[in-house]
């Protein structure tokens, strides 16, 4: 028996999407023709009431053609250090989109116009001597910083600045049907001011693969021709658009269990004064575990042993996401084991002391 | 009804291999832990008795991959002008690699050891003001030249030469499984010189998505590295490879029934004096259309109203392919339907003068 | 004593040239406030009735800008294979600009129409799969064909093609004055067509560094946006475009000197039977050594042991340029160095024979 | 009479600079031939006690062909935000190089080896996620922070980390004499430990134009090749060559009279109360405008009218630069103009209020 926490990427399909894919209508979509392609794109432009909309095979194709679709080589893009498209695909961005990264690096993730305003005063002359300022990034919700929302207000400031600037505002919004979910906030408020946005199917949705952009027609053309440039277009695409479809229509609104989840197993956690629990208000929970001399990469792999899987997050965490797979009764197990844990390596550490 | 004999890549799933996808058992390989992945990673490294071997989402990223896991931007690769990677990719060869294209311009889209020594010639001597050599490619069967098969003899010469003159030796197999079955030649006598290769699953072998590269361990480690960039790793992806298997497993052997599907096709279409029939000895039948007077784009939307997809090949030829959907049946009635569209137009073109 | 054949650029500043350097009135151009690079600019658009003009330190940078300036990656360049562009830069150019290379490949570097038509049929379409054709480039004269010039009319159409496909037009002239100097044609015929065109001032004209671009206002304000990026931006740039300001005053009008130099030294190398000697017209003559059985190479060092200069041009060629520095005199001693050299070679060839 | 102290990049050739420009012995430096180019290269190369030198055109170059030496696309280069490689090349080496920059922040513009720890903490695992740290950058003296000197002992630190962990250590020492001429401290102590290094010709040494490069043959040879694809190759170089040697040979010793004339201006400036000057010890002075409530592009205007120039150099301060053609009078004058100029704008703004 292993409860898997380590992300809510991990989750199979369940018997309803595997029937869903199982008996998907499908065509080529390379000659365009794939009927179940065309359903989740329809449905997902409607969704977010924007033009249109790509699938593509996850997140991180979705973010470097969003790069590709928004720049030119020595373009600059703003975001903060922590995001993904800079902690982990700053040498695909780098290196096949030419851009330059600036970079703000708030302990939460989070940054605000006066971040934008100084840089801005620094570079967003023209000039030939510097980058120009093309892109401004928003992720939500704050993958590398505990799930946290970035809030609806402060996004509408950093957007509405761009758009004076004349920079395209890219909306990383992987998870931002659960910042919709825990903030009871209608997701469009969310994404009504970005240019183009991108969501995953496979975090916290449940489908096996597949990320889906939505924006104007005309940047998502342009995403499309870059798709086929990075070999992301796929033949028979709709066995894994059924299921991307089948989790929009049954798997959002359940997001709620998974923070819910999280919320009582963080509540579980709280109690362990060696190793303080966090909780963002979505679906993730981190331990610092470095508290009790234990790195993150120890804990994990002895954690592990007992049963229960958690990621090493950062240099101090652990991070446990409850998904789709995860029951209740799987939370309190889980809290049992990994505080047994806990118990375990504080006596271990006292030993050695 | 219709007969859409476009591509071999517009084959539905059978029931076999949707009941294969249905049950894979997948995880999360972007952990590495997707067992389907696995076991068809390990089925085709066996296969082509190579170290390794990677799963991809399609053949167009395979091809990226090894550019840019053989190259560093201002190389040359050599290979012919109608070769897939120049004819379709060469923008995201260009932009993404920053590769330099050698192309031979030959007809039948050979070229031999001849042709690398002119090249080589002018271009080999290492110099500051010179791109290098670092790839020669071969694609086999070639798919803009009818599906004629790269001779073994020929391919032996020519990666020869390439060692010789430390180039890597990079086979664009997609249908090298055709070149196989119709040759009667081991497909590891066509694939033993390559460094590094990659076949197909969604061409001819009627999985909806996907291709393989093998090679050896430290090259399939470089193009998973860039697969990463590429944006091309994918969580449950073993549902796909289950696809994978299942077609490499059950329907290699089936492909000589393409051929002779083919060889059906153009028997029936080859009494036809007005538009020239050839084939290439395996799934392709192409039509010389050009010869009515009539554009290959006009012949493919009159046929395709008359029930049968062909593809508008090039400037003369339409192009069609037999493949997995297309029974013995749909070949004659489909010949029968072509013939139909000759005279029709023939005639329609004897009223216009 | 030894009389250097081997290029044009291999003069040494002339007496009033240096007059011309020492005496140079220079200003920061980083500042943008350089008067004797305002004033060559200036005199270089006026020259060739243009908007606006660019010092470079080279031709090469010079080509590099145009290419960057004019495309995107991704984008296709037409041009023959044996184009400075393409013969010494390819790689630099598939590096920085991420461009496709379309190239024709004509013994006499001339290309036409149907070339274009030809490579336009099958890659012209706006299509996601296609690299776009963007940039037509002619090279005039021909560096690598003899110093051929590429005729008027036919450049005309090319350039009226490249118009009608929406392509930019852009004339590597590095020698465009010799083109007009030997056709008596005024040189803004040659240039008129172009978007962009650059031309050497250390061709031929005798300056130690340079070249100059020019085109309209936007398109050199992007060639000087890039020459930024390049690293070509230079502070008191005024020391050198003294030097091709000089250039273009004295030293167009007897370029003629050197053309009829070329035209003696063909004439008194035309009587040896075994090394057919060629000349095209402008300054550069060809000898066919290739012929006696000695490579290039050796025939080069041979002839410098004997105090002439010469270039091994190709895999059969040398190639002598007559120059500034070269009088009348020098030709006559250099063509009885080579026949002797030719003769002892052809002795000693006979000798091992 | 305008007394330009804007950068020690507007001097003008002095006389003997002239003269040994003017009988420069020149060849062409494109067949390695230029004797003047050789000379400098050899007594660089001998002055840092290097085995190789390269001649460039500029700082910009020297930078960017380093970091082309240095990296491959995606790789991962660290340095302060201020230094030029990011505030004014940023977009020449996203797009060229597509390298990331893992960037401090300081005040100071100094970071140390926390700050890389920190960076390594979380980057420096190999991983197919990740940019890999490839080049440590140190700026010496720091051009956009005062030109202040980076302490040696805290460059040792840094170096010693860099190599540490397998990255280049590289150091943009355009202005490294100043280092060294103000601190005292033999220059080679400086740049023992960096792999490859650059120093500009130009910035306080008078040159007209010119950069030199030094480090092994072996990374030397690497930035030559990458010159020419950067266009940087010249002709007859000696004739700039020879500037910078004579600069080396006749302008290095001044600069102590550069830094007297920076630490008389700040002396000088330094009982204006509404105005704070800094001074960092080499051959800046700052003066902070925007304490007037004076913007320092509108305080250039008028200084500028006044007949002092003086550069806006951030958002609140004014950057003045003795250099080889300002006297100490001229220092005693430039003050008071300035003292004025900041009193009547003073006054002017008392008015408004």
């Amino acid at each position: 028996m292993f409860i898997d926490l380590r992300s809510d990427t991990v989750t199979k399909p369940t018997e309803g999407m595997r029937k869903a894919i199982y008996q998907a209508e499908v065509g080529d979509d390379c000659f365009g023709e794939d009927p179940s392609v065309r359903a989740l794109e329809e449905y997902c432009a409607n969704y977010f009431q924007k033009e249109a909309a790509l699938f593509t095979s996850g997140g991180t194709l979705s973010n470097q053609l969003a790069i590709k679709a928004l720049t030119n080589p020595g373009d600059e893009i703003f975001l903060d250090a922590s995001y993904h498209i800079n902690f982990y695909e700053s040498a695909s961005t780098s290196a096949f989109s030419g851009v330059n990264f600036s970079l703000s690096n708030h302990d939460n993730g989070l940054f605000d116009v006066s971040d934008l305003e100084k840089l801005h005063a620094s570079k967003c002359r023209w000039s030939q001597n510097y980058a120009l300022p093309r892109v401004v990034v928003i992720e939500n919700t704050l993958g590398c910083k505990g799930g946290a929302i970035f809030p609806l207000q402060q996004m509408n400031n950093v957007f509405a600045y761009a758009r004076d600037i004349g920079a395209y505002r890219y909306l990383d919004g992987a998870r931002i049907l659960h910042a919709s979910i825990a903030s009871g906030i209608d997701v469009t408020s969310y994404t009504d001011n970005a240019d183009l946005l991108s969501m995953c199917l496979s975090k916290g949705l449940g489908a096996p693969i597949g990320s889906i952009m939505v924006g104007s027609q005309e940047l998502i053309l342009r995403a499309k021709k870059y798709r086929k440039w990075f070999g992301g277009d796929l033949h028979q695409a709709g066995m894994m658009a059924a299921a991307g479809l089948y989790a929009m229509q049954n798997h959002v609104e359940r997001l709620v269990e998974d923070h819910e989840h999280a919320a009582l197993l963080h509540q579980l956690l709280n109690d362990i004064d060696e190793t303080p629990a966090r909780y963002k208000g979505t679906n993730m929970v981190t331990l610092d575990v470095a508290s009790l001399g234990v790195a993150p990469v120890q804990f994990a792999a002895v954690l592990r042993q007992n049963g229960v899987g958690g990621l090493p997050y950062n240099a101090r965490e652990m991070r446990f996401m409850p998904h789709i797979d995860i029951s209740r009764d799987d939370i309190y197990k889980a809290a049992g084991i990994i505080k047994d844990t806990v118990r375990a390596l504080s006596r271990a550490g006292e030993t050695v002391k």
